[in-house]
């Protein structure tokens, strides 16, 4: 994707690298209304199109530059005839628009879903669920596409099973040993389906969202803790132990501090009980929990913050 | 409360108003492990206090100045005994700072609460319910409590049942009239309990908040909407009509718009199915619901923003 | 304002208290482009209605609603002469509402300017000033305007010149007394204008607004504090010393608290140089500052914070 | 840095990833006051480290885990030297720990910078420049450091000079061409120093930053733009032109978009004067502009979003 640009003063050439460009946080709310008794569907989704775009930057020459608002009309419209699974609303999506201009070599299309109970079993009323946000990331490059799914600001907690010892002490340590502590994060968990699988077109991502949930939620409760990494390893591990069609999972996770109060002071004791929730700093533990022989880095993470 | 200071330059003395200190945003989280099933709480807690400080303003005396450290501290110490109803615990508060400082005339303490789900019936782990904060705001003036409850941070949606038309035209009205349109909010709700039954102490709060919640949420569930203003009013009827205890109800509700997307330029139709969810501007409606009688302002109310 | 509805359940008559609605949050950016040394101005505008609006809460009758569409229509109308001070543009827009229409009787009309730098002196291109936002509210109730204006969302911040000593001690106490801190707010100030100089109309707003920055500023950069308290009060003064036209001052101020490093473990010691930042609790000191005779409450005040 | 663990139950090996784990967001202010006139720096830091931590993953053996706690004590120990370049303070922190521990082998160290200006030039008395945020990252890996530096938060506009037109019309697209539009967005800039010119070690940060920023708005306000994709190229261009010692600069720019407010139902006209200024979605475009040759991708790019 490196292209040619005039010399410049310094002597050595400048150019463009990796771009891409499109329409981000396009509110989308679906009402399903074919009975009485209707669904809703509430997304935010975001189109970046990869592709032949560098006269535009080098010449504000527009000719290839499928507008931004086309693209959010185009989420419009293709939502005319349902979402459905959101992996499946992106892909068709991805694929209308390599498929509708030569020069679109590929792009990323992703969404943030939001949750809807209903409210007393109503038919038309519902409440939102802000518990748990589902996203998906789809990538389409050189024909093939990539997947990542994932479910993020799911704020989890343990009153007791954690504990942290045993680290090295140097001059400037002087946290206490502890076999007892809460453990508390916000969940943000991404993980990568298996290329081919994608391509075959065979995955069932609703089925799998639920259940990943349950796995993370599952392993997180019942691990007795030695420390937040471990707890995530083994989060990790039982998602791809159940699920043949993942190749990895990445996961950050916050250490929300906890701090048992000092209430000595006031004669008092406290047997872990009463605590401070801290905001800032906060422990930051990440990793990526994969099938042995899966490469370290793989292209759709690299720009998974939406930067590049 | 009005107080002397010095004359100034203009020939006018400048005197100290109203005015309130303490510390706010106190986070405690409190574990109760007297069984193997834990229980959390978790709440930010406010306090503030009312008395004769003037000489703290006007001279940077501090004699009578309780810090607001210690008020934080008074929080957590408190807590070693139980939280409970967050009403009650802000009431064992209120009293100690008033009790024990005779300078301290009154104050104001207030709690927002967070709620928790275990995680898959687990004894100690747990997933915060984000979809809703309780909320809750003692004021203790001339020996006698006065004590707001709410709601907060409920967004609701009704996919159909709600109309708006009717509406007076002028030269700057373009809106089209509607006769089924979405209609959502999210919800922010104050009721303010008698003050007698709040003296006399034997208000279920608990019990309450779970009944004042199910009717409002039902009340926008089912009333056929002409207007919000009508939804809120039925909204404060329900809940008035099944509690005595409470003399107003206050709301403020957003009219979180979602604008029927104009399909027809892409050759399709648009049945009230796709809609764009916008962020600003949004209506705001808001209004008090009361007893008959019940006086149009209340000191409670007047700093309920936690401005003076 | 208080109006009949029919009897309910309880036997008690459940009615419309205070109530208000309109549009909130209108982004207006105004371009005056007369030259070509462009001029930008950016609020944001909020406007609420009162007035006989009883029916549209109990019986959905819409026909005295103006739809909140055309009071942000008018917003965008009215700026098309430009906009200028904005309480002036916010008293065009109040006297249109209750001019134009019988029923409406007074209202409220607030609004956020936000201000812009030019890049290098460009003549149309420039950078957001977000130091600061400049506030104003009008209300218009019994045929009389009052004015509040406003500052919002400056930091500041003392490196000395603050102590903060002297205080009572009780069982919960355990902060030291100190000669030497870190005194730091966020500042929110509120002023009200005299009435009658309000109504006479010969305010120069945005030459006090200017002024009573740097007062404020001014005040508490060069009071040596003792309290937060007393900063605050000498804050207050010194606007009042100045502007005859303002009766009083209100201000809002969290102790936004800069904790000295122990690094005393470390073998270091910390001469008031070292300090973590901490994000809650924060002290929160509030107060009105007035001209004396000047009552404790106003009607303006009472819904300060845009609920109801 | 791929490790081994158990079989799992579907015969694939399950194993560590990448992973990363430290403190964030470390709230450090640290205040100067050799002399009367009193100096302030503020960040917000974040130290992660890389080396041999799988035990702790795998086992929950916390033997090489240098405790977060750890490193937010090392870094306010290290603040009582002085902070000075940001880039020079990181440096600091990653040649400690990757020095200390031995199996500490590289790691990421980022910091934010607030700005501060004197308020009415007092020697102790500050008010936060809230208007732009500066940034770093540095990433030791294989013995060799790598830096990213930049710059956040600042938002402009160009009220003319922006045209947008000459793009493809698919049947999704309704937008009209413009030759005169505002132009504005919130800049987000990264730029990568050369990776021998960093471990050289004899980079003027600081001059370049204030010299970046100045080429950056003065790209932006300079250039006639066609298209945000060619005053983002120009901005970069102008970067690296200037500067020999950066090989690349990322960009991602928010296409801020403000509506021009259709007046004509009431009788107005609008020549580019009021406009709406819209929140979402808006568009984003995002681009490196580097020097020929320089890779597409490098590893510090990876985790820019600290997700592993």
């Amino acid at each position: 994707m490196t292209m040619t640009a005039p010399e410049t003063a310094t002597g050595t050439k400048i150019v463009l690298g990796k771009n891409q460009y499109g329409k981000a946080e396009v509110r989308l709310v679906k009402i399903t209304r074919d009975t009485a008794r209707h669904q809703i569907e509430d997304l935010n989704v975001s189109s970046q199109l990869h592709g032949d775009f560098e006269s535009a930057h080098t010449e504000g020459d527009n000719s290839k530059v499928v507008a931004t608002d086309t693209q959010k009309n185009t989420v419009y419209g293709f939502a005319r005839d349902g979402v459905g699974t959101m992996e499946r609303f992106l892909t068709r999506l991805g694929e209308h628009f390599t498929g509708e201009f030569d020069w679109v070599s590929g792009g990323r299309w992703a969404a943030e879903q939001y949750f809807w109970d209903r409210i007393q079993d109503h038919d038309h009323a519902f409440s939102r669920n802000k518990s748990e946000v589902r996203t998906a990331v789809l990538e389409i490059a050189d024909g093939r596409k990539n997947i990542i799914a994932g479910i993020e600001g799911v704020t989890v907690l343990k009153s007791t099973g954690s504990e942290f010892h045993g680290f090295p002490r140097d001059r400037f340590t002087t946290l206490k040993e502890t076999t007892d502590r809460i453990l508390a994060t916000d969940l943000t968990a991404k993980w990568r389906y298996n290329t081919d699988a994608v391509n075959a077109g065979d995955i069932q991502f609703d089925d799998i969202y639920a259940s990943v949930r349950e796995l993370l939620l599952g392993a997180f409760a019942n691990t007795h803790s030695l420390a937040l990494q471990q707890s995530m390893f083994e989060m990790g591990r039982a998602v791809l132990e159940a699920h043949p069609e993942i190749d990895e999972i990445r996961m950050s996770l916050p250490n929300n501090h906890h701090f048992l109060v000092d209430l000595e002071s006031f004669s008092l004791d406290n047997p872990n009980e009463v605590f401070f929730a801290a905001d800032r700093p906060y422990g930051l533990i990440e990793a990526a929990i994969k099938r042995d022989g899966v490469a370290d880095t793989h292209p759709i993470w690299e720009n998974s913050s939406g930067f590049c």
